[in-house]
């Protein structure tokens, strides 16, 4: 079965983006190392240190099935232009579908319901891990106990506000395992499982 | 000089105490291992992993020459029975001397002025550590560009509510450096050096 993974660049304070959406200060680790890593868009080539490389490589060749986002982040990156960098379907909760879509060129898709996205992912990710790169999302899963894995890439800055990654949860507190740590250059990567309660 | 340096347990999603003041979800760690190690209350004796012990012992032998507090944790641990586990003096902030202090027995010592507490605690720690263990301090000598090592015992754990460790700070964003890392159990200890902005 797939598995769910909640994945974003979050500050030591907490914050996946500053308070006008901006994340140049939490992205500096995409772009300053030696290691190239092509995407699916050919505009982006990450280039990262050897560690982010072992740790993004197995995300950016098949080990993910599906990403699940919101629409805010599908407005800001003007819909990645149809195709996301990480070269796989994009399954997007919003409460209506925007002008122009769907895209015949494009496998994104709109859902108004954030359990339904989450279910038509999973079927379409398989064996493979069903990425979720928004905060929002992230609490609704977690909350219904869907989530199985958390990561989350620690810049080393304090915003002081913005946007948290794990705002509002209403079921805590949340238990995690202990993460698998990769030091990057700019960004500690730690993997979190989700400990779900026996019920 | 004497470093000055903010340490403490943190939650994942950014808290040092949940909205009541405990600790109990974010402390696990000072006693899930086999580790003994001795603290200068005699009551106290910390059983952790191995990393941790690595990680406590320098502080614990030595390291820490003063330890900076605030009120709340004072009256918290009834001034923890007049000897802080640490074993050094304690400069509490307070705006009032607590009934009763300060006391023969105890190094113990109050002051209304946060800078004021901070040059006592640097004279009396000479080339040791200054350690700073409350939200409030840590905010204030961040802003004031005072602090020189952030400590983070990140515990896997989502609080989803509390007391924040990075809470209002005033001047941001505040840059730091790649952080040491120690893979307790129960815990990761990362240790980040503040990155001062040249004026």
């Amino acid at each position: 079965m797939a598995r769910v993974v909640a994945d974003m660049s979050m500050s030591l304070d907490g914050f996946v983006a500053d308070p006008q959406d901006g994340v140049g200060k939490l992205f500096g680790w995409y772009g300053n190392g030696d290691v190239e890593i092509p995407t699916a868009d050919p505009q982006y080539t990450f280039k990262v240190s050897p560690a982010s490389a072992e740790h993004l490589r197995p995300a950016l060749t098949g080990g993910v099935g599906a990403l699940l986002a919101g629409r805010r982040i599908f407005d800001l990156t003007g819909g990645w232009g149809g195709r996301h960098p990480l070269g796989v379907p994009v399954f997007v909760v919003s409460h209506s579908v925007p002008d122009g879509w769907p895209r015949p060129d494009s496998d994104t898709t709109f859902y108004t319901d954030a359990f339904a996205a989450l279910e038509a992912a999973k079927k379409e990710a398989g064996e493979r891990i069903v990425a979720v790169s928004t905060p929002t999302l992230t609490r609704q899963y977690l909350d219904a106990g869907l989530l199985d894995e958390i990561v989350v890439s620690l810049v080393p800055v304090l915003l002081g506000s913005g946007i948290p990654f794990f705002g509002g949860l209403a079921k805590t507190p949340v238990g995690l395992g202990d993460p698998k740590v990769v030091a990057g250059q700019g960004v500690t990567h730690l993997t979190y499982p989700v400990i779900r309660e026996r019920s």
